[in-house]
């Protein structure tokens, strides 16, 4: 027997975020309706004025709650260095860093035409609008070393070739932590060829 | 840089999830506002709407969208078997097996006097109402065997034995596909003194 066909929505609904699976919606869903209904009740008001108040940057296209962001607003920034990111959440990740005082873009994809995500879908052309906006000496691709990741830096790096700046991407090796018998094949024979003096 | 306060609050509300950290909010949070807005707002509104709609039965406190639940209303249940158990998810879980017929009592809470749950806490007076009730032949105390859980089995059994109905509780052992070698002890020699022929 089914306690709730409203609780079951309230699953499925759950169940659609990346990462949660079936069961962990079913014990989000019992937390929701076991506490003290204000909990819910403010998550729901949270969420709804959270993603009401988002929008994209015409500028960089990250998620902002003002337009142009507060980063391309930000005169303190460098333009002299423009870091090229997959989504917004880097560009959070990187500023915890605290370490980049850079402008950024992102490209909303990686490039994968196999999903249909092409050129065009990776916002070249407002990457090249961006670069000839802010004539960056440096642009920094903070990609993530997958197939697709691989695929959009070699894209980029080849369309940005003879616009003079200066195309770099983050090192690949073994992590700190990490250990020579878990890495893959991939990533060894990398970290091997890319070896430098200890 | 702090990208957006709005979006912190609602991190920190899905942060407050059992289970859910700081990286699973961010990233649930990111999810949220990146998608087509609709998804978000649906969410917002199955979450209002779900926890408004759940009550708890006056008879065995399930939590349900009507009082008295659709399970102790249900004349087709048999009034022989009375379960025990420490929340509705619980319940939902042995309605899963579709093996159970009889009706439920919801505790709410294991006994664990040292976080101030009480008998009076986790509801034995309204069991034992039950109890004279429904007039069951027997008594399943389905509740894990956690230190918590043992001692409110011990003490429902104690405060059950004049009251002429079985008390019973759910076999405890190696689970199936688990191993002897990670096994704990207490499970090991539990499982060894509660052998049975093969």
């Amino acid at each position: 027997m089914l306690i709730s066909l409203s609780l079951e929505r309230l699953i499925q609904a759950l169940n659609r975020f990346p990462g949660i699976g079936r069961k962990t919606a079913q014990r989000l869903a019992w937390f929701l309706v076991s506490q003290d209904k204000s909990f819910a009740l403010e998550l729901a008001e949270t969420i709804r004025n959270t993603v009401e108040s988002f929008t994209s940057c015409s500028l960089c296209n990250m998620l902002s709650e003002s337009d142009p962001c507060p980063i391309c607003t930000d005169r303190e920034r460098l333009d002299a260095l423009l870091c090229v990111v997959e989504n917004t959440a880097d560009i959070q990740i990187i500023e915890n860093m605290n370490d980049f005082k850079g402008r950024y873009f992102v490209l909303g994809h990686l490039l994968s035409p196999i999903d249909g995500y092409g050129p065009e879908q990776i916002r070249s052309a407002g990457l090249l609008e961006s670069i000839e906006r802010v004539h960056p000496v440096e642009v920094i691709l903070a990609l993530k070393p997958s197939p697709e990741g691989e695929a959009t830096i070699h894209y980029l790096s080849e369309i940005l070739q003879d616009k003079g700046v200066r195309v770099t991407r983050l090192s690949t090796g073994i992590p700190f932590g990490g250990d020579l018998e878990y890495s893959s094949m991939l990533t060894l024979s990398n970290a091997w060829k890319r070896r430098y003096p200890a």
